[in-house]
Parts: structure tokens; C-alpha cells; sequence
């Protein structure tokens, strides 16, 4: 108890902006509605394991919508709707008429009735993810602002071509909980890297998401990807100035041996390079299958030739007393247990695998508060309610 | 509060036989039956805007079986048995044995242990659905009355082959609140007209379902398709009878004008001839791949003939004062939107687009209340209990 | 009421070891152990039947893993966790990343943070399913153990390659209830015999769960099949040995003739020999599916020799007094109903039918009995209070 409730007295301390919103990219948010998801989280989350109730709902929908697919993200979402009280409703593209060519501002409205949130995983073609959540958003507002909707459902970013914020956030939860406290992140180096992995066209919102939040909180940030993995160049240029403002750093390297030099923390994650992910939507949309076979051979042979890019123990012995943490959302390409030559070597996963379970741990309950906060007008009040 | 009150009030006034009975068709039940629905829909709905809870269930299924595509009433149904506190289970016949040739009766009994309602959409072949329904509503009896089953699930139409009780009486609440009351629309002339699609084998539940409810209320009922686009002949002799009850008219056109002169409500919808229908329900039983690929391409240039059956801004000049309320189930083939020539043109969709937002909004209330009123003995003395 | 009271001080004379544990297969559980699951399957049918809530969760995701096809267990299991109180999650394996390579042993833990039951079906593969099994609940024990997981989830079987206790549980309740109650079971005979369908490559479980269990309860079960159809040779062995134990007898035959001989109970189902589910298994980890196809061609071909193995009237007249009773786990292949020659002939089975439905009826009890058991570290107490 006196942990959660240390946990609501810093709550109250913050001016969050998170009544009535979305969640869509953690750098729309300011540093304190940030903070205040993750305390939410981590109260919530106290609650779970003290068997307290937390549900805010008499009842109501939650619906996701998946365009990718998702275990752990799935069920963080189901979990998270159903500790929260709402009842998860999966919009299956196919089942349902949008395969029918029915609109988006139409069919958002159309399951809306009864809906309190609306979760989205639309993350393989640049331009497109962020573009859908923001349709979704706009066609449910005006449905709510036009008296069709009795309550205007929050819409919750379970991953977009930009950003992965409930991803990150549980990143940055776990560093809390390891360094013991967001004051110990100050200075702390971590390396975002590119890993080889035998698959292709990985989304990249989670190094975007990685380098544009862990910056904020006074980080020393370094990305390193081979020449051509480049991410979408508006992130690399906000991930210059968040480390500005809170005096951290943002730097690149085309060497995963110069990032992991000395780091606190290493997020080593296979992803495709923006040029490849463009050129692929480009084919999806014109249908071209042969082009798509091509560009994937063109891209697994391109990814050959970075096969060393392997997080292993050598790797390891660079870091800050060949000690850093390891991180990876999961799930991770593991050399001669998924894969041949993977992201990450065996002997350094395993290692770290308790680690990177108890940092998804945390996103069931990262996206219950991103919901809390958007409903919830009290939020201290009425987590003190279920105490 | 008030509203809801005088909602209750009216309630009581009524006679309805809907305690421990199925809906199936409109034209199976009696005038206070149809009114008492729409009105607990109106009154559940109030409930949801003043945030007030529905339940009726401490626990129990709803299970959907939906035989054709759907996301409206998907997730109206979906909605409505969250609200009255039961949990939706979707019986997929591809999953389930029923693929394995099981008998509908052993099936209906089997996942009914703990099942309150049976929602079933079953569209698609004339003869077909209604026959289904009646097979799941005759075995869960057997089984209710044999001691298998502690209680007998609601069997509710989601659509079927002969009407779309769901739909059609929401779009009568539409109507209600558009004019003022159910004594508004005596004499309010309705046009239910074929209108072009590009697509095939739309079934025929709503028109037959339209003619078949607003000749109940008094309405002048005008059928308006081309030549042999013809519906079940029984359907088209009740709205004759019905019409006559009641004081209102029902008649027939092959001119689209017609329909629309003066109209004071225009329900312009695509569906497939009934004969058309029948040869394609032999066929995939036949499994003739080849003649049903004919059969398609025989009536998409059948229906490119009457193209020009579009409600456009002329069409919609010739209603009474230029200005009838325009109706659909949604979603609507729009010209230069979901097709390039459509059942409606975009000018004119637009400019109704929220009411057929509203008219769909009804829909979640109409099924809670078709099920609440098959369940609770004092609907009215309920009702009051959650005020 | 009083029933229900009886039923409890009866389950408070057991010393049943379920609580923390996975429930597997009945050979591992005490006595005591299975007669206080059926109690309470019992128990929670008869509030159910007086319609009194017996939920025991706040919250909570139940996810189920079906690889299988199911109708009546996928809706057991959504029956017996809704009326405990939890959301239903299915792991969609091909929507899943598991379809991705992702070890069992994280998946297990990712989707388990807010989980307090996995049910799984895993019945094809001789030696996959069980393991499957263990595999889960020691992944999630170590979840749990390395404070992973707030709770650890129990497992239920809802059928593997060794034992389907569900079913066979189920199955025995309603001796229970047919014979009036345990002791009255001591000295029946029961034929579980192997019997035609025109299908191939049915799971052993039941027929090894069904001589696995009644051997305990002091029947004499005879377990009949033609040669070649051989159980997995520990299951026979079990079963002496139980028969052993509890005063029963246990014997085999090739004759159905003779296992039917004054039978007071009969149980006629079709199973693929064991030789050839596990060359199957082979072919299907091979990929050959030339080979599988071939294999099938032989089997069906191999059934046809034993076409007469059929449940008729001419077969029922040698059970006791010609009146034996007639079980299945459902569905059924029913000669001139579900195929031209089955396992029982149409006239045995519409005269038990509803006995059979009756069988399947307890399933949803004896699954919610399980996780109730393996939950409430007060059980007795906990019923008490739903009185």
C-alpha cells in the first residue's frame, strides 16, 4: 500500500494532458503526461499483484484492430480492457464489410455505439499508420461532436508505421524499475542498434520510438544501423532536440561496436530501411507480386552482407563493465534457437531473458492507463478508491 | 430522467407477447409487440447517454452465428449483450464441428448450457434462413423442455433470407424521432426503390422487410424496381394486407420517378432478382463454379441496364419539397466514392450521411431490447430499477 | 438447496490435492481428487439450474488453445470461465506470432500476466500433446516462481493424446446420475468398444480415458477393437492395474459381440490405430503429404474391413436385458444421418440421444470444477457462500 501511494502523491504532483485524448505518439505528449502513464502503470500493476480490482467501467466495448499480427500486443490489450472492465471486440478486416470497400470515417462510427476505446496495430507501410489512427480519430470526433456518439472512444497507438509508444514506455518502465528511479536514466548510455536477423521489412517504430523517448529523459543516445538503414529522417531530427532540452545526447554511428563502447543499455533489433519499406508499399499497392519477390531477395542478400551484426558475447564485453542491460520487445530473433544467425546471440539472451519478460510485463498495464488517464477526469481520486 | 419516464409510462400502456419468445420476422408479431421493442430500445438507449447501467445478466453466452459478412451488426450485436451483461461467443462453422456434419440440433443444444440468446444472420438463400432459425429455435426447445438446458436461449433474426427485423425497425425509430411520433407517419409516403450496384446478390430481407412493417403504421408504401427484380410473392400480398389494416396504401412501379414523386422518405437500395437468388442457392449446392461464375456476369450485365436507377439531386428534386429524408442499412454504394456508378449519388449521401449514422445508432438498443423483453417478465417494473 | 448442502458435506469428507495444480489426466489425481471435481461440477450445475451466481474472480482472462477442431469443448470452456467470472482470449496460433518460431516457453509467460487459466486441446500427434502440456504450465511455473507472473495460470486438458478428462469425467457423471451414484457403479460392465466411421485418424484419448477411469470406480470395462487397433500400451496397462485396485476388472477382446454381452453401459466409438497416428505424425512433421494421402487411402481402406463394427439393435439386444445404456462423447457418425455406415445405427441413437446430451451437459460443470479447485484454497467454504 505505501508503495502506491507514494506512487499517487508524485501522480498528483504533475499537470498531465491526457483527459479526453488519444495516444498516439509519445512525442505529441509532454514530459509529464508521459510520466503520469507510466505511474498509472505501475500503480496499476500493484494493484494486480496485491489481487486489488481496478475497474472503471459498469461496461462497454474495447476494439482492436489489427493489421499486423501480434501475440503479446494482443493480449496486453485484452488484459488491460478487461482489468478495466470493457469487453475486447476484434474488427476482423476480412470478416467484417471494409473488405467491401466501406469507409473508414463510416465503419469507425458504426462500432462505436457502445465503444470506450479503440486500439490500432498499423505499422508496415510508411505513411500509412499514423495516417489511419489519425482517420479513425477524426471520424469518431465527429461522430461524438455530432450527437451520434454517446462517449467518444479513445483511440490507443498499439504500434503505427512511426512510433510504438506502449512498446517504449514498458522499455522505459523496466530502466526505471533496474536503475532505480528516472533521476538514475540521467547520463546513462544506450545504444539503439540495427541487428541482422534472416527475416525482412521489420517495422521501425521501435528504434524511432527508442531514440525520440529515451532522449527526453536525459539519455545518451547512440543509433547505429550499416549505411542504408536509415529511419525516417523527421525522427532523427526530433531525437536532436529532445536530447537538447533535457541535456542528454543523440548521436549515430554506422558501428554496433562504437554504440555498445561503454553503454548502460543495449536494444540490439533487426528493422528494414525506410527506402525498402516505401518501395514495398509502393508494390503492395500496384499488386506487383514479382517485384515483391524480388525486393525481398534483395533484401536478404543486402541483409547478408551485415550477418556480424549480432549482439554476442564479444559484443557484450564492450559495455559498461560488459554489464549492460539488454533490451528487446520481443520477440527476438535468437541465434540457433529461431534462427541461424540472429539478432542476439543464445548464451547473451538467455542471460537476459527474465529481463526482457519482466519488460513486457509492464505493457498490459501501460495501455490500461494511457485508457485511465483519457477517462478518468480524477485520476489520483480514484485510484485511492480502489485502495 | 423525464423522457425516460414517459418512455416507461407509454410502455405500460402496451400488450406485447414477447416474454420467452423468439424475433424472426416483424410480421409475426403484433403492433404493441413492435412498439414495445422500439420503445425499451429508446429507453435503453437514454440509459447509455445519461451513463446509467442495463445489466440484466449476473452471467450466461450470447452466441452469434453469422453465415455472412457483417460489421454493423456484428458489433451492434456485440454491444447489446455486453450492456445486459452477457458475453458474446461466435460460433465459426469452419471451426466448429458443424463442418464435420453435425446436425443443427445436436449443435443448437450443445453450446446453449449456459447461453441466454442465439443471434443469427443467414441471408443468403432464399428458403434458406428462416428454415435454419426455426431448426435452432425448434431443437433448443426440445432441449429446454427435455431438461437438458436450465433455460431456453432468445432466438434473435441478425437477417435472414425473408427480413432484417433489426435493421427495418430502426430505421422506423429514425422515422419516429425525424417526424414526431409514430402518429406523424400515417399518410407519409415512403419510397423503398431498387437502385443500381456494381455488386450481386444483395439479399432481399430489407425491401421485404420495409414494405412489410411501414404499411403497419399507416404509411403509403411505394415498390418501385424494374421489371423482374421481382421479390417473394408472399412478402408483396402481406404488405397489400397489412396496408389495409391499417388505413395506409402499398403499391407497385417499374419507374424509379414515380416512386420518388412526392415522396416523403426515399429508401433507395440495390438486391439481386429473387429468381436469381433461387438459381444461385441450386447452384452452390450443385457446386457449379462454372455456372455461377455465368450466372454473375448474366446479372451484373442484367443490372448494368438500369444504371441509371441512381437517387441523385434530380431523383431527389421530385420528393415533397425537394427535401425527403433518404435512408439506408448501410453501407450504401456511392457513385465516385465505394464505386464508380452506385445506388446514390455523393451529393446526395452526403447531405444525409448523420442520419443514416443515427438511423444505424438505433440498432445496438433494438436487439438489447428484443432480447430484454424476451427475458424479463416486468419489463416496465425493470426498467424503472435502473432509472 | 438441500441437494446442494448434501453435496457439500460430502466434497468436506474428501482429501482432494488440487489446489496450485494443473489439471492433466485423471491417472495422475487421487481419488478423492476426482470425486471433488465432480462434486463440484455438481454443485455449480445445480446453482446454475437455480440460477445463483457462482463467480469467483474480479477479473481475469481465461485463454484457450485449440488445435484441434471443437464445438462443445471450445463452448464448454467459454461457459464454465464466464460463469467464474473471466474473459475468454483465444491464441490464434496462425494469427499469432507463434506462427513466427516463437518459443512455447515465452509465449506461454507473454500472454499470462493477467491469466488465470489456459485451456488447452492438443489431440493429434501420439506423444505431442501431453508434452505440449508440461511445457506450458513449466513455463509459466518458472514465470511464476521468478516473479514474472502475479498468479500462475492453471492448465486445463481439454483433451491431449493421452486422456480427454473432461470428457471422461463428464462421462462418468452421468453413471453417477444414472445408476444413483458411486457405489451402485461397483460390478457394472461397460463395453468401450471401437466401432466403424468412414473417417480416419480419431484421437485415442477417450477410449484410453474411459478404461483409465471406470477401472478406478470398480466397473468391469472390456475394451473391444478389431486387430491393428491397438490404445498406447501404458493406457492398458494403467488400466489393469487400477482394475486391480479398486475390485474391478479390466479385459480386451476382438469381438464386439462379446464385449456388449450383458453390458450394463456402452460406449461405441470410432479410433485410428495407434501406428498409424504416430506414422501420420511423421508424415506431417516430413511434410509428405503424398505420403499422408496414401496413408489415408490405406486406413479408410482398413476401416472398410470392419464396416459390421456398427452399434445396432441386433447388438444392443446382448447388453443386460437388451437395455443397456448408450454413451458417446459426441458427435456421433451416425449410420443414414451423418454418413451411410457409422458407429451406431440411427434407431440406438435417437433413443438415447438425450441421455447423450445430458453426458455433454456436465462438460462446461467439470471444467469450471477444475479451475475451481485448483483456485479456492477453501472450496467447501467458498460454495457455502454462493448458497
Amino acid at each position: 500500500m505505501e508503495k502506491i501511494n507514494t506512487l499517487i502523491n508524485e501522480l498528483e504532483t504533475l499537470k498531465p494532458d491526457l483527459f479526453g485524448k488519444d495516444f498516439l505518439l509519445t512525442w505529441d505528449n509532454s514530459l509529464d503526461s508521459l510520466k503520469a502513464v507510466m505511474l498509472v502503470a505501475e500503480i496499476l500493476q500493484n494493484f494486480h499483484w496485491q489481487k486489488k480490482p481496478w475497474r472503471i467501467f459498469d461496461y462497454g466495448l474495447a476494439i482492436s484492430i489489427f493489421r499486423d499480427n501480434s501475440t503479446r500486443t494482443r493480449f496486453s490489450f485484452a488484459s488491460a480492457v478487461n482489468g478495466l472492465g470493457l469487453a475486447l471486440a476484434e474488427l476482423d478486416e476480412v470478416k467484417s464489410q471494409i473488405a467491401h470497400g466501406e469507409t473508414v470515417r463510416e465503419t469507425a462510427n458504426m462500432i462505436s455505439f457502445l465503444t470506450e476505446v479503440i486500439g490500432i496495430r498499423d505499422d508496415m507501410y510508411p505513411g500509412e499508420g499514423h495516417t489511419y489512427m489519425l482517420e479513425v480519430a477524426n471520424a469518431i470526433s465527429e461522430g461524438y461532436q455530432q450527437g451520434i456518439l454517446a462517449q467518444r472512444p479513445a483511440v490507443i497507438n498499439l504500434q503505427c508505421d512511426l512510433d510504438h509508444p506502449t512498446q517504449v514506455l514498458s522499455d522505459l518502465l523496466k530502466l526505471k524499475d533496474y536503475f532505480g528511479g528516472w533521476e538514475n536514466l540521467k547520463g546513462k548510455k544506450i545504444a539503439m542498434s540495427w541487428a541482422y536477423s534472416p527475416s525482412y521489412g521489420k517495422p521501425l517504430s521501435v528504434p524511432q520510438g527508442i531514440i525520440n523517448l529515451m532522449t527526453r529523459f536525459g539519455m545518451n543516445v547512440v543509433l547505429a544501423h550499416p549505411e542504408g538503414y536509415d529511419l525516417l529522417p523527421e525522427t532523427i531530427q526530433s531525437a536532436f532536440s529532445f536530447a537538447q532540452e533535457s541535456g542528454g545526447s543523440f548521436s549515430q554511428t554506422t558501428l554496433m561496436e562504437e554504440a555498445f563502447q561503454n553503454a548502460d543499455i543495449v536494444y540490439p533489433k533487426s528493422w528494414a530501411p525506410m527506402s525498402v519499406m516505401q518501395q514495398r508499399t509502393k508494390l503492395l499497392k500496384a499488386g506487383d507480386k514479382q517485384g515483391l519477390k524480388e525486393l525481398e531477395m534483395h533484401c536478404l542478400a543486402q541483409n547478408e552482407k551485415y550477418i556480424d551484426w549480432e549482439c554476442d558475447d564479444e559484443m557484450m564485453k564492450l559495455t559498461k563493465n560488459g554489464n549492460a542491460l539488454y533490451e528487446h520487445c520481443l520477440p527476438a530473433d535468437i541465434s540457433d534457437v529461431s534462427c541461424e544467425n540472429g539478432e542476439v546471440a543464445k548464451s547473451v539472451f538467455e542471460k537476459y531473458r527474465l529481463h526482457t519478460y519482466q519488460e513486457a510485463g509492464y505493457k498490459p498495464f501501460v495501455i490500461a492507463a494511457m485508457i485511465f488517464m483519457s477517462k478518468v477526469k480524477e485520476p489520483a481520486a480514484k485510484l485511492r478508491s480502489f485502495v
